[in-house]
């Protein structure tokens, strides 16, 4: 098959459009075209390669696109995709996997950075609050990793991977998925039963969920008042799995719970890093401005593993990573 | 034996007390006890067992303490112990290994925290000065741990429980030792030549050392300079193995460069948090006010080794982590 693909991102570099161009020919997505130039190529385009999702690629210019069969996302959620504007039969990949290093050794590093009070102390001696005698005192609050539990929400790439991190640290395991991927070294949970136990038993919890319709505001007040009252929330995947009030009212109620987060609530339908309540005066707070995906990014792999998945659908192949749209849109 | 003790801190717990008092009196040191008194029960005094040397115990009242056998040190390290005031036949033990997983820990807490910029990006998140914009440049400054190279300066307890973590990270470790302990795991190095190049070859260095007069300031000015320019070098054991003055140049002339640690440099013999030269102002350092040792010492198990370890002094056994004086005072 030779197909037409629309690349609409500048992150695909010079060697993957290289391999792309090998079994297709590429347009460019600009910002500057015009209403007529996309009205005449978008009806050609059989494929989609993306990153964020471009603003002219709007329910009126999906219904153009009468040849796409192929969606694929360089972000490893798809939960900007329009699923509602795109027809039954398109396909649409996510890049599950292409970021679980990098994201895993992130929420390792939110984890011990609250687990060992870093922020905190470094900015209490920043504003020389602090003294040994404190030292004493809050040293016995730090968190020790080992013989802890840690609770992974999400046991596909990103989950794996932190949990074998965590266990070189001597923590438990207990994974919470859909999935039925037997393990000898993790304590597995499925069902709404299962998600309460983990989140009733585990000392710290890591958020490694896709953003689908089921899993938005996952983390509601009734499940922050079943986690231990000295518990640590690591969310390394989209801010939106956390309700936003009812996480700023548990922490301003419970200063011995810590949450330390990379990814950050939605305004106008993206992230955004201001907050609706103020988080960042809290010293039970950590913040990074979604760091551990650039950081993957950088290093090429992402893309280079969603051309990958392009090229075994333009070879004949089942791509891998296809996402179940019911997941993420009610009805169709 | 039966022997006398004197207890000079009040972290031995009843557990531990009692333990001991099954073989020994114990007494304790109170500051407020009388120059009359002093003298009066220093030379019954057969072990001494501390943590912060006591200011009571001067020259003069150390001449005093004619039958002491053992100084054991609840302390890993042992620099604070005046050495030069004690007889040479005395016994000082060190308690090596006591916190090797809390500080390990607390290695790899803060060789993340570096790696992966939480410190400074959180905090320009606060003051207002992020956007999405600055995390795909600073994200692509994210230093993975994968593949990296980790030396490790010391390899006893702390440096072989943080080389087991770091390699889970699939990191490859060098290890800076006197001793020569063989291990498949870790490519070892010794003397000044294999100083100069583990921290040349690595692009992260743990310093995991005693306090001793070869290691102190053994980071200086020129290793440094041999060091890798977006090398990140964290402290563990003692501020004192970096030279103050040429670590504050480096930071400042190399942005890139990151020093995080949990100790700090000695002022009037203490540790201090006030430095000579305004380090928190510098976005790649980190500093926390050694929370890593008070965070093993809640756990107890310092105590009860150190208590293990005069016990086995007590019953005629050759006491383990006894310290070469060498180390710690010329001549003798």
């Amino acid at each position: 098959m030779v197909a037409n693909i629309l690349v609409t991102t500048e992150y695909v570099d010079d060697e993957s459009a290289a391999r792309l161009k090998k079994r297709a020919a590429i347009c460019k997505l600009d910002e500057t075209m015009s209403q007529e130039q996309l009205a005449e190529f978008l009806p050609t385009i059989d494929v989609l390669l993306v990153f964020s999702w471009p603003k002219q690629l709007s329910a009126e210019n999906l219904r153009l696109m009468t040849k796409l069969k192929l969606v694929q996302n360089i972000l490893a959620g798809v939960n900007q995709v329009p699923f509602n504007h795109l027809s039954g039969d398109v396909i649409v990949c996510s890049n599950a996997g292409a970021y679980s290093t990098e994201v895993g050794e992130y929420a390792m590093g939110l984890l011990l950075a609250s687990a060992k009070r870093i922020v905190e102390s470094h900015n209490s001696i920043k504003q020389e609050q602090w003294n040994f005698q404190r030292t004493m005192d809050v040293g016995s609050h730090v968190t020790m990793l080992e013989n802890e539990v840690l609770g992974i929400l999400g046991y596909g790439g990103i989950g794996a991977y932190t949990a074998t991190l965590a266990q070189s640290f001597g923590m438990k395991i207990y994974a919470w998925t859909r999935g039925k991927r037997p393990s000898k070294l993790v304590k597995l949970f499925t069902g709404e039963r299962g998600l309460d136990e983990v989140l009733a038993r585990s000392d710290c919890v890591v958020l490694a969920l896709p953003l689908t319709k089921e899993t938005r505001g996952i983390i509601d007040s009734e499940r922050l008042r079943r986690m231990k009252k000295d518990a640590i929330l690591v969310n390394v995947t989209r801010g939106e799995l956390v309700d936003e009030k009812a996480l700023y009212e548990h922490l301003a109620a419970n200063p011995s719970f810590r949450y330390a987060t990379d990814v950050w609530w939605y305004n106008q339908g993206r992230e955004s890093l201001k907050t609706d309540y103020p988080f960042l005066s809290l010293p039970n707070f950590v913040g990074t401005p979604h760091l551990s995906g650039p950081s993957g990014l950088a290093t090429g792999r992402p893309v280079k593993l969603a051309v990958d998945n392009v090229l075994r659908f333009l070879r004949g192949l089942a791509p891998r990573n296809i996402v179940d749209r019911s997941d993420y849109v009610n009805g169709r």
